[in-house]
Parts: structure tokens; sequence; C-alpha cells
């Protein structure tokens, strides 16, 4: 360390990024609301640790086009290898198996923590974030994954976004449906192209989702994304239904089956032809579950300006098997161009009922979502919700003499004993306006000045740091500000600790 | 996800663990508690991400035996190394020097997070823990390193220690001074090892320490470690200081120098010879920057059986230069042998000029602690000062008819809204008796029923499972437990939300 190097540059690798005291309350704040209403539905936390092996978190990411395929792998000194979890729904199936014999069931969980992405970084996508997740793993039903959405839609009320969001939900299995009737039934690869696909149509909007589906797309910085190569019927038939209401509001309850295909002809905006005689049975489930879904939200008293059935939601995961859901905040926001665009996404979550049968011979049906913590976060902090109060500093004890300093830290002692954020100043100068100028900068309320004469006569000076702002405002000339000394009055040293409460009960 | 594949063992990586609902809150809860010292103290929180470029860490870790020297590291896209933080110091570092301009001088902050070490992990010894520290940037003086003390002192005491720990305080330099009158002024290999040798005194005694000073010692398991290959001369003359009371509260005040070595003679248990005419400046220095320390304990209001000068204390990793400082708590627990000994230490820091200079050619004077938090938490569990209560479980509604879960839903969600925590039942059993076993497993206060004959009635039927356990207490026949249904009432179906709150509040 004292041998002569070269400096080393202080920075981070691309990604990952610091953060502040007031991002540290604010989030603070909102995780205390969202884990109350958590708690309310009978959510327990539990925490796992951020390694798991890498063959217990599966490969289910989306955009996997890194060599590592998004996931922080090494190997551990037995050559296992080992990854940083990517999600915190993989590391609870892995706890759930793992103790299977003792948990309820079924069992609720919430869970909150950092994830990693060894994805290439951008604005606003980091390769560290936080996640805030609740699943319920060991239910069937609908009505868990009704339970979820309405528990994401009480989550945006609690937080204040009321009115500003909308919990959207589709299910696996109609789109199933639909591929299957497009002739991608034996072709697993394909599939997933296309719902990644289709996933970034809220990003890159129906002709990028075509050209995706199609031979590919370039994007803006010239990089190329293989597209899924069906024809130009096929993908017109799945924009279709995309953009059919076909099991919106309106039509949920009374469609079904092929006759719920047949719906989409009168308002398709793309040609629609043979197709939809070719739907699969797995089209028919996935509307009986939103239809029933429906009903729950209604006797819930979820409307559809809080939860609605939208079958343009894909998530981009690929374990989902039945149910996806996804919040969405409505309000708009400039993006980097100066767009006015809607904020978007802020969580999402699905049934995933093969995640827990990768450990376990027998079926284990789960379901659950997860909230992006920074982003909800920022989105709060633009709709005014999230208050980053400046934290009031300390009351700061200046060093007027370098051999006084165990009087001065007495002070202090005796300030910190009554409650108070206090410090003795620890830098190096003797200079007071730099000490002042240091209690300024920390937003402290006051400062407390002994110097030999107040030594001797037993009192002490107090500056009123917020007052003496005030009245500063009045005073525009120096001299007579100095002669006015706005703020500061005197006290015997033996009533340091009365004053400063006094003064804090006033600021 | 579908195909025949070999089961998952559901396992996680040795040296890392799942933490329960008891552990989570009981470790909130103090972690809450030492936030709201270093808060009163004048600290603000900082949080850096888990990974930093491995040039920032830098190579200080005390036994770095193993092949990547105790960090995970691994390769980003552009060919630069980054590893996870093995303490939240040198990520301070980074982020004070990276932050120069902006940040208060001198800069206090807290941090809370988890931090890694790729050991051999073992009983209590994870390769993923959490740590939380409070440092001063940019502070030169005593006074900084006196006050890190007298704040660890006050988190012990606000966490229920108080009379169960002591803060033990030390200074490199006293021990730099020994190490050059043994002639290994420049030898900083070995000093190192004499160092890391010194501080195992606790685990090891005085025994296992002369065996790493010399030749080397093997472990238990059969591991050896190389000694520092002293002389028994040299070895015994460390071992005198470590023994002596040299800088204990008796004599602090009246010595230093020559004279202070010395003082060696009298009370050493092991020969002393020439070497106490060596030692070197840096001795001195070391013990008046202790004679302050000591006395601004003394304004504080710390007396020695809170904060206690002891020469035996070398702190394990390699950046510090000044004072050092340890909080030990003194009860006895039972280790794994059965056998009485002191619980130990559960955090410790000391003064770290050199690590930010290593981003800027400045000097950068810097002090701080950490605390070890699960090790302080099991601490806290065994003194009874963590209650780790079992949290009141929600009130479930149960499925008695499988085709009514709108009606059970709107009953959950009456429940909610008035902020009540409750569920209804997902399973997918009808099982009336798993339904309430589940209830208990929950610890639930109450479970609701609804059945067909109910609904035509307009009423519900609410056991109150507490009284119902209570009741049962007194009933030893199957029969009459049967006919008396214990804790159980009807009531009118629009009256649920106001009984379940009258019998929460009678629990």
């Amino acid at each position: 360390m004292t041998e002569k190097t070269k400096l080393i540059n202080p920075r981070l690798p691309r990604g990952f990024e610091d953060r502040t005291p007031g991002d540290i309350a604010a989030v603070g704040q909102m995780i205390e609301t969202i884990r109350k209403v958590y708690e309310r539905y009978g959510f327990d936390p539990v925490e796992t640790p951020l390694f798991e092996f890498t063959e217990t978190l599966g490969k289910f990411l989306p955009d996997t086009d890194r060599p590592n395929a998004g996931v922080f792998s090494l190997q551990d000194d037995d050559e296992q290898w080992m990854s940083l979890r990517y999600d915190l729904t993989a590391p609870l199936a892995r706890y759930f198996a793992e103790n299977f014999e003792t948990l309820p069931k079924p069992y609720r969980s919430y869970r909150q923590g950092y994830v990693f992405r060894n994805e290439k970084p951008g604005p606003g996508r980091f390769r560290q974030f936080m996640q805030f997740d609740a699943d319920t793993v060991g239910a069937p039903g609908a009505e868990a994954d009704a339970e979820m959405c309405m528990m994401m839609a009480d989550v945006m009320d609690a937080l204040g976004l009321g009115g500003k969001y909308i919990v959207r939900v589709n299910n696996r299995k109609v789109l199933d449906g639909v591929l299957d009737a497009i002739g991608l039934a034996d072709d697993p690869a394909r599939r997933l192209v296309v719902m990644r696909a289709i996933d970034k149509l809220d990003r890159l909007g129906p002709d990028g989702v075509r050209l995706l589906l199609g031979t590919g797309r370039k994007d803006e910085s010239g990089d190329f994304t293989d597209g899924a190569g069906l024809s130009s019927e096929q993908a017109e038939f799945i924009l279709g239904v995309l953009f059919s209401n076909i099991a919106s509001e309106e039509n949920t309850n009374r469609i079904g089956g092929p006759e719920a295909a047949r719906a989409l002809r009168p308002n398709a905006r793309f040609p629609v032809n043979d197709y939809i005689n070719n739907v699969s049975p797995s089209f028919t489930e996935g509307i009986a579950e939103l239809s029933r879904m429906k009903s729950l939200f209604y006797s819930g008293g979820y409307g559809p300006e809080r939860i609605k059935i939208d079958p343009s939601v894909v998530r981009g995961l690929e374990y989902y098997t039945g149910p996806v859901f996804e919040i969405e905040l409505t309000f708009k926001v400039q993006n980097e161009k100066g767009q006015d665009v809607v904020f978007g996404s802020v969580g999402g979550g699905g049934r995933y009922d093969g995640l827990v049968s990768r450990f376990r011979r027998e079926p284990v049906p789960a379901t659950g979502f997860s909230i992006g913590v920074s982003r909800l976060a920022n989105a709060l902090k633009l709709t005014g919700n999230l208050g980053a109060k400046e934290p009031v500093g300390p009351v700061v004890v200046l060093v007027m003499d370098k051999d006084q300093t165990a009087r001065y830290q007495a002070m202090v002692s005796e300030l910190r004993k009554a409650g108070i954020r206090a410090e003795m100043f620890l830098g190096s100068t003797k200079n007071f306006g730099k000490q002042v100028s240091y209690a300024d900068k920390r937003n402290a309320p006051a400062v407390v000045i002994e110097g030999s004469q107040e030594r001797e006569l037993g009192i002490l000076q107090i500056k009123d740091l917020v007052a003496g702002k005030q009245a500063a405002e009045g005073i525009t000339d120096n001299a007579e500000w100095k002669a006015a000394r706005p703020g500061q009055f005197e006290v015997k040293r033996e009533d340091l600790v009365s004053a400063i409460q006094k003064l804090l009960s006033e600021q």
C-alpha cells in the first residue's frame, strides 16, 4: 500500500450504481408499505442467499444473447458451477422443494433482495437491481392467480398510485392455443422466439413485433435480432389476436373454444384465415381460467379500471404455464428522446407449475409476482408519492481549540444521551468558516461554539442555522450581518441540552 | 422443463444459508436499533453495489490461503476482473474517492449489506454474511477513533447488552514498534504473518500463537499453517508485550517511549531482553494516541468497564495503520466440544489512513468499524435480548364448496380492507381437517366456515383457534370435544368483520 504504485481509478463496473441517503430512505419507506400489504394477505417473509447452484436456477431468462446466458456464474473449488440468482422465483422453487416436509401447504412467502443479470447495461437498466416478490406454492386454482392480481392492485393503491395503474392479465394457454393453430405445436424454440417478440409490443410497437415474428430486426445501435421466421400470414394471425378484444371486458364470459377464436374475425384489423379452426383445447382452458379470475375480481370489488384482461400480455420468462400478469403505470413520462410515453411495467408474474417439479416427481403448482423496486421507486418520485426529504443533520460542536476536544466530546455525549443527533467537528481544519460551512452542508440545525473566552465565563454560543438563514435573507450588507450575528445566542454551559432541545422544537 | 430429465437435488452450495421469518424479523429489529445509534452520532446511510473492480478492492484479507485469495471473482465481457466485495470498507474508499468533490468532509457514513468470502465454510462460518459498518473519512485525529469506540459501546447498550461486553482498544503502531525492535522493520511479509498469529490469541491461546510465531502449527483437521519463523527469544518478547498491562488502565498516562518499553520488564511473565532498547518511535506515537483516546473516553463518561485498552488486539485486516478496536461479548457460551468459552468478538475496526490514498495522491485519513450482524444476532438470541416471537398468522377462510370461491374471496377482501390479515385456503384439498391443520400450522387466530347450510341461513361459523386450544386442554374425550366444539360460534354474514375484530382484540 505504501509502495509507489500507480493510482487506481475510483469507478464502478458498468451497470452497477451507488445509492444515496435519499434513495435509501425513500425505497425503505416504499418497501415497508408493500410489506404491510403482503402481510395482510397472509404472506410470510423468507430469504435465500445470492448464490445457487447453476443447475438449480435453470435457464429461463429472456434475451439471453450473451455468452454466459445472462447470468453471473463461477466455478467453485469442487468444480461445481454456482450462479448469482437472476430472479427470486427459481431460488424459491429450490427452497420449497428442500423444505417440502416442514412448510405449510399452500406455502405463501414474500422475498425482497438483489438479483443480477449479466446483460448489456443501459439507461435505467442495471446489472444489479432489487426485486420484491410474493408467491403461493402448492395452490393449483385460478383463485391463487386472481389473488396475486388483487394484491398487486392493493400495493399500488397503498403507495398512492390509485387511478394511475392497471393490472393487465392474460393466460399463456391462450397464446399456446394460437401457436398450435399456426403450426408451431412441436417447435418449442420458435414458440419462445415468438413469445419474446410479443413481449416487446410495448417497447417496439406492432411494426417492431412484426419484424421479430418474420425475418428479424435491426435495433438503433445496429445490432440485429433474428426473427421467428414466420410467414406474413402467421404473423398477422398472431397480431390479430393481440389487437382483438377477444378476452377483454365485454366478452370473456360469453366465449370459449372455437367460438372464441371466431370472435376474432369481426374486429380483427388484420386478415384472419383458416388458422382459427386449428386453435387447440389449451386456448379454451385459458379462456375459462381468465373468466374464473374475472368473477373473482368482481367479488373482491376490483373493476376493470384496476384489473383488466389483455391478450397482449406475455411476460418474458420461459417458465410460465398459465395466467400471466403485469402492473402497468399509465401516466405519461418523457423518454430519452423527449417523447411522451406511458411509464409502463413496474412488475408482473404468473403461474409456473413446472418450476418446482424439476426437484420433485409430483407436480407442484405455483404462482407469484415480482415488483421491480428501483423502477417503482422512480415512478413514485415522479408522481410525488415518495417524499425524499433531506434528513435533519446533526448539531455540530465546533473545535475552537485543538487541546480542548475532551470538553467538546463531553458536550456531544450529553446531547446524544438526550437522544439528539450530534457530533464534534472531526476535520483537520481549525478554520471557523469551513467548520460552519461543513455544518451547512450536513443540513445541521445548529452549531455550538466554545472559545477560550466562553470557557472562562462558563458559557456557550449557539448558532441556530435555520433562523440564521432566514434572518440573513433580510440583510444585504456583510458588515451589518456580522454585527447582527443572526440566529446566534448565548447560554450557560450547563444549559446546553435544554437550549438545543428548545431550539429543535421551535425549528 | 416438461422433458424427461433427471431430478435436480434441491440444496445450496456449501457456506450459504436460507433465512427464516423469525430470523428476518429479529435481525430487522436489531438493525433498526443500531441504525438509530449511528444516526444519533451524525452518520448518514450510503449503499454500494455488491460488485467492484478487483483492483478497487485490493488484497487485504486475512487467511487468504485459498487459490483465488478469499474473494469471488469473475472476468467481465471486456476482460476486466470484477469481485464481490469482501467487506464494506474497500468499497467505501472507492466511493469517497469517486465523489470527493461533492461529499462533506469529514464524511460520516454507515452501510449495511452482504459481503462474501470465498473461504472454507464451517460451523457459524458462512461465505455470505451481513455487516453493518460506520466510518469517518477525512478525520485525522484520535477523536474520530475514540468516537468509534464510544459508538460501539452505545450500540451494545442500546441492544440491552450493558454489562455483557467490552470494547478493547489497541494501536497498530505499538505493535509496529515491537516488530521493529525484534528486527522485522524491513520484512512486511513476516510482519503480516506475526500479526495474524497474534490475532488468533483468542482462539488458540498463547501456546498456539507461540507455534505460529515459530515453526508453524498443525490444526485439528491436520492442516498445517506455516509459522513466522521467529526465534524463541523474538516470540517470547512479543508474547511479553501481549500479556503485559503496558497500556492498560493503570499506566497509559504515565508512560511513553523507552520508558514504556522498559515497563514491560517488571511484569513480564516471559524473558525480556535487549529488544526493548530498539523499540521505534512508532511505539511512542501509538502509546500517545491511546492515551489521548483514554482521556476522551473519560470525558464522554465511558469507564474501563465498557472501553478498555488491551495490547493483544490486532484485527486481521492488513490495511489498519493506527488504533484498532474490537467489541467482545464477555458472557460464557458452550463451544462445539461443550466447553465454556466467552462468546467473543462481534465486530471491530480501526484506522486505515492508506486505503483511500490508493485512489488519490493526497493522504486521506479514515477510521471505522464493522459489526458482524448474524453473529451479534445469535448473541442476542442467547441473552434473550432478541424477541423472535412467532408472528400472528392470517384468519383463514375455509373452502367448503369449490364452486363458491367467489363468495369466500369476498369475505377475505372485506377482512383485508379492514386491515386484518386474512386469506382463503388455496390448497387442492377439500378435507376439512387438513384445512384446519393448515390454519394451525400458520398460527392463525381463527378460521371462517360457510357451508351450504350456513349460506342458506345467511350465517357463518367462526372457530377461535386460540380459545379452542385452551378449551380443548380440559377435554380428554374425543366425542365430548366434538360436541362442545370449543371456541366455535355463529355470526350473521354481515357481521364477519366486526366479529373477527372483537375476537382479535380479546385474544
